[in-house]
Parts: C-alpha cells; structure tokens; sequence
C-alpha cells in the first residue's frame, strides 16, 4: 500500500447536511495521511443500483491499494451487515446491500469480510449513522495498513447484484437503460461485445424502438458525426451502446427514465 | 499543529461561480502544504443560523489544531468584525457574526482575536468579498503558525448564537425544528438531555403537535423499526430528537420548514 | 515546479456521474502526488464562455507552475484541437475552443502546443470522453515535470476569445452582463478603467437602464450602504460594474439573464 493512501467517498448524503463532513474528520483523526476524494455525494437517495453502477463505471482508473468508502444505506439500523470488499487491485467499505458488488466483481473479488470488531468503531455507535460511526473508522484504519482479518470474519454469503444482461432473440436486442447522464444520454445495457454478435459494428444504421417510438438513428462513433440536435447511437466512454443527441439530451426528447426499455433492431 | 495542516472551509458561495476556487488559490499561495477538507458551500444564501448548526455538529470530529474557515458574511463591508476563533481544539476563522460561535463555544472557547492587522491580507481588499481577501489569507497564514495575537487584539464582546433550548412545561416540551436535512427528516432542538426528564426513554409512543396536526409516533432507535413510509421519532447522530418517516420525507409529508414549532405530550 | 504539483480541475459534468471521479483517477494513477483542487463542476453543460469568464476570475489567485485542467468540450470527437498552453505562470490543459484563452491572455501566453503524441493518452481513446482519456492523462504527466514539446508541436493559431468590450459613445456606456452569481448580482463587462474615463467614481449615482427598466442607483463600495432589498451599484470583486441588490437578488427583481444589454448614462 501506498504512503499516503487514498480514500475515495462515495454517499447520497448531498452537500447541504454536515454528514459528509463529518466522515471526512472521523478519517482525517485516525489517518492523518490519507488523501480524500470526493466521487459524488448526489446519488439519488437510497438509490443502491445507481451508486453501484457509478462506483463500477470508475474504479478501474484508480491506483491499486485506493480504499472506496461506499455510503448508500437505506438499511442502516437493520441487520443489514457492513462489509469490506477487498478485490483484485482495491478495497471497498460499506454495507451489505450490493452497491460494492458490481465494481468488486469487476475487479475480481479475493475475499469478502464481515465487519465486527468494534474496536474499530466511533463509540457510541448510532442506529442512525454507520456511515460515520463504523465505515468511515474502518476505511481510516486500513489506510494504515491493518489487515482486513482485523474487522472481523470471512463472509462467503454476501449480496451481489448483476447488472441486467441485455438479450439476444434472433437478431433483436432487448436491453434496457441503466443511466441516464446529465448531458441526457441514455446509457444501455447492451455492451459492444454483445451488439457484435448480432450486428456490424461497421454498419451506418440502427432501428431502436424506446417508449413506443421506432427510430432509425445512424451509428457514430463521435456525437459530432451529425448535426446538432439529431439522434445517434454510440458506444460511449463505458463501452454500452448510448443512444445520444448531439449537444442537447435525448432524454428530454424521448422522455426517457431509467430501467426504461430498449429494443435494437 | 500538524505539519501539514487541515483548513476546513463552510461557505454560502454555492460551486457555480469563482468565489470558493478564488479562496483556494489564495491558500494554496501562502501555505502551499495547507490540506484543504471542502465542508459545504451549499449552505442557504447569508442563512447563519443554518451556517452555525451545521459547523456545531460537526467540528468534534476534526483533529486538534484544525483551522475552520467560515465565509457566511451578509454583513461583508458593513462595520461587522472579523475574527478568529481558538478554542480548545480548533481554531475558526470568519465574520463576527454568531456563524462561529455555537461550535466554538461547545468545544471550550479560549480566545477570540479581532483581525486587524492588514500585513496579513490580500491587497486590495475589496469591500465585497472579505472572503478571499482577508479570511482566506489569515487561515493560511495561522496554517504557518503564525500566533493568533499577531493578527489583532483581543476581543471580549464577540457575538454569540444560542440553539434556542426547548423549554418544559408540566409534562409537554415546546421545541422547534432547527435543520430538515436531504432526507427530509426534522431535527428538532429537544436534547436526549431534556426528554429525559419528562419522559421515560423507554417508552414505545410519543405524542407529538406539529403544524396543526397530531400524531402519535414510535420511539426508535432506528428507521427500520417501522414499515417503509411511516413516521418515527428518533434521537439521530447528533442526539437530539429527529421525527422521520422510513425511507421518505417527513418534512413533505408534514409540510414542514424549519423553524416550526413541535410539541411533545 | 513544486514536488506536489496543484491540479485544477474546471468541468461542466456535474456531480450525478461517474466522469470527473474518473478523471481523478487517471490522474492519481498516473502521478500520486499531485494535489487535485476542484474548482467546479457546474459550469452549465457547453457553456464555453461562462467557464471562460470563470477561469479568467481566479487563476491569478493560484501558486505559479499550477496546472489547469479545463474540460468543457461540446466538440469532443470533431476536428477541434486538443491543447497545452503555457503562461507566465501557469499551464492550461483542454480543448481549443476558447475556453482557455480568457485566463492565459491575462497571465500573458508564452507557448501554445498542439497536444499529438498518442504515448500520453489513455488507450482506447474513446471519440467520447478527451477529458479522461487525453486531458486528464496529460496533465497529468506535465505535473511529473514532462516539457510541454514532448506532448506536440508549436501550435500558432488558437482559438481565442475576447470578453467583449463595454463601448463609449459620448457620455453613455454600453456594455452587457457576462455573468450572474448565485446572490443575484449582475457583473458587467464594464470595467473600472472604461467606467473611469466618463465618470467620476466619486460621483453618488448612476443612471442605468437595463431590460428596458431605468434605474438610479448609488454607486457603493459596500452593499450595506444602502438599505435591505434596494439596488445599488458597486466595483465587486473581479473591479466590473455590478448591479446588486443588499442580501437580495438584483437578477430576480429585473428579469435578467446573462448577456443582456446594460446603458449607463
């Protein structure tokens, strides 16, 4: 691990509550030498599905040995448990609700530790705050190079979502649409490498029907391939086929929400 | 203090213009080893009360010798006083105003200095904008160690917020909310220290009156304890009661804004 | 250069998705000790000239040898330019659209690099996202103390913009509103100098219209020389002509919007 490990924060806490703030000192008082960074404290609340497709989408830019405090915790309070995710290349501290799954999946997951040991817990512990209370602790800890086996014992059974495979039934794709971005691209399930297995990735065009519209919307690799205000499809920065408007939001136009679905033609 | 120390900053600045970003580099001139921890500049615009309630209820959990730069400053360029702040663990620096004044006197305050000493700021100091030119460079400067009574004198007659107290009478306790956080859950200014001595903490209802309307709610320790949607009164992570719903807003459901009055039976 | 380089970062992709954290990432990967200061994420999505405005506001504010990564990019994919430029005192890193050209005019541009040596990118380049794929990464290696003519050649012919100038005719300034802040105030590009040559700034009023509304207004030096809720006019902290309002917005009260015409009689 690194000198001055890094420690990424990731919440729907917002920035108008001293929530946030209040993890980053728990850090800094038992690490002073660890190195904060914000991800995004604007996952809509309790949305465990876009925070762990956010964490997914980013984790693999990091050093190895970065530690990724994930706080999306709608069960806190419950029996839900707190876990630390240690994967390939990063560790991740959170509760057991699946929104470390996706990014430690990824990354190929070594072993799964239930946190226990309230040695390493702000006392007193609030029913209300494990955010501050037990993660943010946890997390500054093993910047200083505990080992996970500290903070408890293996778990085997833990929660792990899957990001909803789009289908193929003979040459049409089924997907849906898991994020929508604040450009208003519409970011699908439909992956580079299962569109290939149905279509040319040379082709010029693609028909895609989405809230009963039917379109036909060229395949570009730049938004700039057409004019300004026209549709398009791209295989975008996460490699999922996006289906875009140049410079203005095809969400808008389509009246689109996440989970809506799409079908490629 | 540390070697490389921590200045916090609070703003009302929001992240839309230039004001945080300018005060930042004004830091980073001076104390190039200065770590800046961001608070929040979503504080509402010139709302000190909300300034002062979020610095209280998180300051405890920032390391000794920590520098809280304060920048809620309606009255920038009027006769009001800029000061600085040691008490015992923290320093604060900001307008003399009260916006300090509740973390500062919960933490023990020792000192308190009215900046005077034009060697430390920015020249020319603009009369709108004391943040950058004279906030900004003071915190830095005390980042290098400099003494706090080489910036001014001392100060006796500073101005001090107090969180209104819920007051009792007979049986009933007369609070107000003092901060609806993202969640929406309603803090109120009713102390655990208080309840206690009209009611029985372990009782499982609480009559509560909250604009015009009468509920009658469980007390948890935490959200889970009731079904999804219903209302709870809770002492939250900074032990004062709290009335939430599970996993919704009380405060759309009770219409409710700060300030408001409660009633506790 | 310092041993722990300042990173700037200035975007307009907002907090909701997962880009500016990636961008940090590939950041950290590349140099660990680069110290990342955000300076916002919410410029308005493709709005070159507000992030234009923004950057020129505050650069001079920052430690010389920082270096800033501006990626505001409606034409990531196109022909446009990727580009270094180097200043009196800082380095610059995005597109050349403009963005720049604002704040490296005013520190007084030294050397313009086409950025082409494909051995600093992060491969695959997506036609998508230049920002974490080129930028990012480049900025990067300049903090790791690479020459700039390692990333390119001489580039002579940039784009540029110029903050349009306020006009004189006879006794009447002419000028408009190049940005509005989050309290309302409406900065104009009437600069202290122009304001000068016509006016006394001594004088107690001004004779303004704007939005077809006339006006006369005290010139202040601070807002609370006049009463809670009247207009006023002042040199603010960027030394342009504002149009305020004390602890009110002057933006709400006239309709206003960015780039509306200002006369001052």
């Amino acid at each position: 691990m690194i000198k001055e490990p890094i420690i990424t924060l990731l919440t729907d806490f917002g920035e108008e509550d001293p929530y946030v703030g209040s993890m980053k000192g728990v850090i800094l008082s038992i690490s002073p030498k660890a190195r904060l960074v914000d991800l995004s404290h604007q996952i809509k609340r309790h949305d465990i599905r876009q925070g762990a497709f956010f964490l997914f989408s980013l984790v693999k830019y990091y050093p190895k040995g970065t530690i990724h405090l994930v706080v999306i915790d709608p069960g806190v309070g419950t029996e839900r448990k707190a876990i630390i995710v240690q994967s390939e290349n990063h560790f991740f501290v959170g509760p057991d609700n699946g929104v470390i799954s996706l990014a430690a999946q990824n990354d190929g997951v070594r072993k799964v530790i239930e946190i226990e040991n309230s040695d390493y817990y702000l006392q007193p512990v609030s029913e209300t705050f494990h955010g501050r209370d037990i993660f943010a602790p946890v997390a500054a800890h093993l910047a200083k190079n505990k080992r996970i086996e500290e903070f408890g014992s293996v778990l085997e059974d833990w929660i792990q979502l899957r990001i909803p495979l789009a289908t193929i039934n003979k040459a049409e794709i089924k997907g849906e649409i898991i994020h929508i971005d604040r450009f208003g691209n519409l970011i699908t399930n439909i992956s580079r490498e299962i569109f290939q297995k149905v279509h040319d990735l040379q082709r010029s065009f693609i028909e895609i029907k989405i809230n009963n519209r039917e379109l036909q919307v060229p395949l570009c690799s730049s938004y700039n391939e057409v004019k300004k205000g026209d549709f398009l499809g791209i295989f975008g920065s996460t490699d999922f086929l996006e289906i875009s408007k140049n410079q203005e939001s095809a969400a808008d136009a389509l009246n689109s929400q996440n989970q809506d679905k799409i079908l490629v033609k």
